[in-house]
C-alpha cells in the first residue's frame, strides 16, 4: 500500500480502460475496470466488500475504499470497513488490476458480471458473499441451464465411489441436467468425465485463476471441459488456488447446483464444507451411502447420521432431491397396486377398523389385509390404535 | 370344529391338567392350561383373543369362545368375536392342548406367561397383539436383561452384509447387551453367532414350535444358543414356521428390542416388516448402508430414504439410537475443541455478528472463524443472516 493509491489510480489508467473496453465493449469502462479492481483487491466471499458495493456501486465503493479521507459508510457494524481496509489495500496497486483484465484477455475468457444473462441467479442467495466477477472460459450459456446438480466428493476417492459418480454424473447429464464440480482428482473428475462422455455440459469451478491447470494431470480434462462446458473462477487470471480459496469456492459449487450430491468424502473432507454451504443455502443434500468398512464413505454417513442429508442412490433419486423425479417413484409405484389402493379406499380417517372389517369392506384375504396394513404403517399412512386401524390424514 | 367341543371338554382333560401343573407347578392349572389352548387355537398376533383375554381373564375368554350359547362381548366391534370363532373353532380339540403342553415337557421348555419375571415387558406396546404364551428353551432370564438390540437382516446377505452384523453384535454382546434375532441363515446367523463368540447372551425367536430347527442347517446353532441364551416362540411345539408366523414373530423381535437394526435387506425384504413393526411402535431404527451397487443393501437404503431409519455404521452408534452411547459421541468430542467453544461462547443468540467482530472477540485468526463458522453452520449451531452470525437456540 502508498498512501498515493487512489481509485483514479487504480483503475483511470488509459491501459486498464482500454482492456476493460475489450473485454465488455458495451459497458462502462469504469465500471468494468472497478469490478476487475474488486476482484484482484479481495479474497472470495468478502462480506464487506460485498455489503460496500451493493450500497454504493463497484465504482464509489472503490474510491471509498481507497481514499484516507473518506467518510466509511456504516454497513451495520461501524468498524468493518475501515478494517477491512486494512486487507484490501497491500494489494491496490495499478498493475493487479491490469493483470486481472489483460490475464482474462489472453486466454480468451470472458469476465462475467452481475446481472449478465449467464450470470446464475442462484449466486444471489449467498448475499454480500456473492462473487464479484466470475471469470470463465469455454461455452457461454452452460450455467444458464434450466437444472444444475453439483457434484462433488473425495479426491482419494475409490473405484467403487468413482463408478458410483460417473454414473450419476452420466445418468443426469443425459437428459441435460449440467453437472457442476471442482474439477479435483477422485470424484470431481469422475463426474466430469461421465458428464462429457455422456455428451452433456459440465461446470469447474476452480479455486485459481482460469488460465491455471490446478490440478495439473487434469489439463487435458479443462481442455475437454471448455470445449463444451465452463472452467470458472472468482479469482482473477493469475491467481493461486490457496485453502481458503478452495474453502470459498465450495459455496459457489453449492450455491449454483439445484441440490449437492456428495459420493465419497472422508470423515473430514473438504466436501463436508460444500455440503455445509449447500445446507445453509438451503439446497437440498444427497449423499451416496458406502461400505462402512470404507474410510471413503464415512463422511457421507456422517451427513447421513448428523446433517439429514437424503440417502440418494441413483440419479432418478437425485432428481428427486429438487422435484425433478419422473413418475417412477417408490409412491408412484405403490400407488398403483390396486389391493393397496382398495385397502386405502375402505381406511376411514377417524373410525377405526378391524383388520377383519377391512377384510370384509375390500373383498381381499385377511392375510393380504394384514400384510398390507403392515407396509402402509411402515410408510406412515396408516395407523394402528387399540380399536383398529385408521387412515393417516396427508401431511 | 364339533358342536360337543367346550372349555372343559379342552382343557378339563385329566391329563392336560397333569400336565400344565408339570410344566407350572405355583399356578393354577386351569389358568395355565387354557393359556395354552388359547396358544394351539389362534394365529400369532390375534387381536381379538388378545382383546378377549384382558377383557375376560383366559379361562373364561376360552369358555366365551366355545360356547355357542354364551352372549359374546362387543369389543368396540359387535361382530369381531363371533367372527373370530370361525376362525378358533375348527383348532379346538383336547388333543391340540395336551400336545402343546407335552410337546413343551418334552423337550425341556419352559411356559412363560404375562406376568412372570423373564416376560419381557416391552411386549405389552403390542396391546391386544401381544403374545399370550411363550415357549422357550435355554437359559431363564435372558430376555430379562436391561438392554437388547434386534438385528435382523437378509437371508441372503452377502459376506460384507455378514461381517457387518458380525461386528455389530460381537461388540454390542460384548458389554451385555443381548442380541435379539430370528435364527435365519444371513444375517440373523451371523449376528448370533458373533454374540455367542463374543460370550454374549444372544436370542432366536422362531416362526415355529421351538422343538423344531428351522431351518435345519442352523440345528447346532440352535443347540449352542439354549447353552447360554433363548430359542423362543409363541407358536406351542409341534407348530409349523408358516409365512403368517414369520411375519408375526417379526414383530416380536421388533418388541423387544430397544432398537432394531437392519443390516442387509433386498428391496422387499422381510426385514422391513420388522423395521415397519418396530417403527411403528416407536422403537429407535436403524439401518446399516452399503454400496449402491448391491442389491441386498438396496432394503436398507429404502428405510435411509423413505422410513427416516437412522444411518448406523458401529456399535456405538446403535448404543445411539437408545441413548446408550459413551461420551465419544461427535457432538461431545467437537465440544472439547477450544476454539469450538471460544467460538461458541462468543456468538449471541439475538445479535448479528460479523465474522471479523467473532475474530476480535475471540482473539481467533479471522480464516479460523470463518471456518469454525462454516461448519457449526453445518451443525446447524450457528445461523447466517444478512447482518452476520447468530446462535442457534438449542432445539
Amino acid at each position: 500500500m502508498t498512501a498515493t493509491t487512489t481509485a483514479l489510480s487504480l483503475v483511470g489508467d488509459e491501459q486498464v480502460l482500454r482492456t476493460a473496453a475489450l473485454l465488455r465493449p458495451d459497458d462502462d469502462p469504469a465500471v468494468v475496470a472497478a469490478r476487475a479492481a474488486w476482484s484482484a483487491l479481495v479474497e472470495p466471499g468478502d462480506g464487506v466488500a460485498g455489503a460496500l458495493i451493493a450500497a454504493c456501486g463497484p465504482v464509489h465503493a472503490l474510491e471509498l475504499a481507497l481514499s484516507d479521507s473518506a467518510a466509511l459508510p456504516d454497513l451495520g457494524d461501524p468498524r468493518a470497513v475501515s478494517e477491512a481496509r486494512a486487507r484490501w489495500l497491500p494489494r491496490a496497486h495499478p498493475g493487479a488490476v491490469v493483470d486481472a483484465l489483460r490475464g482474462c484477455h489472453e486466454v480468451g475468457a470472458r469476465m462475467l458480471l452481475p446481472g449478465d444473462p449467464e450470470w446464475p441467479d442462484m449466486l444471489e442467495d449467498l448475499g454480500p458473499h456473492a462473487p464479484l466477477v466470475l471469470w470463465a472460459r469455454g461455452e457461454p450459456d452452460t450455467l444458464g441451464a434450466a437444472r444444475t446438480v453439483s457434484i462433488v466428493g473425495a479426491r482419494a476417492a475409490t473405484p467403487y465411489g468413482e463408478s458410483v459418480a460417473a454414473e450419476l454424473a452420466g445418468d443426469l447429464a443425459a437428459d441435460g441436467t449440467v453437472v457442476v464440480s471442482g474439477g479435483a482428482y477422485g470424484i470431481d473428475g469422475a463426474a466430469h468425465r461421465a458428464a462429457l462422455g455422456a455428451g452433456g455440459p459440465t461446470v469447474a469451478f476452480l479455486a485459481g485463476g482460469v488460465d491455471r491447470s490446478y490440478p495439473i494431470g487434469h489439463q487435458q480434462l479443462f481442455d475437454r471441459i471448455r470445449r463444451s462446458g465452463t472452467v470458472i473462477s472468482e479469482v482473477p487470471c493469475g491467481g493461486a488456488p490457496t485453502k481458503w480459496r478452495f474453502l470459498q469456492r465450495n459455496r459457489l459449487i453449492a450455491a449454483v447446483g439445484l441440490a449437492t450430491v456428495v459420493v465419497e468424502a472422508g470423515w473430514r473432507s473438504g466436501s463436508l464444507n460444500t455440503a455445509g454451504h449447500a445446507s445453509s443455502l438451503g439446497r437440498p443434500l444427497g449423499a451416496v451411502p458406502g461400505p462402512v468398512t470404507s474410510a471413503a464413505s464415512a463422511g457421507c454417513h456422517r451427513l447421513l447420521r448428523e446433517f439429514d442429508a437424503v440417502c440418494v442412490t441413483t440419479a432418478e433419486e437425485v432428481r428427486e432431491l429438487w422435484g425433478g423425479g419422473g413418475g417412477s417413484s417408490s409412491a408412484g409405484a405403490s400407488a398403483a397396486d390396486p389391493d393397496r389402493r382398495r385397502l386405502l379406499d375402505a381406511l376411514s380417517g377417524r373410525t377405526p377398523l378391524s383388520p377383519e372389517e377391512l377384510a370384509r369392506r375390500t373383498g381381499l384375504p385377511l392375510e393380504r389385509v394384514r400384510g398390507l396394513l403392515g407396509m402402509l404403517g411402515l410408510e406412515g399412512r396408516v395407523q394402528r390404535t387399540e380399536a383398529g386401524w385408521t387412515a393417516q390424514t396427508k401431511v
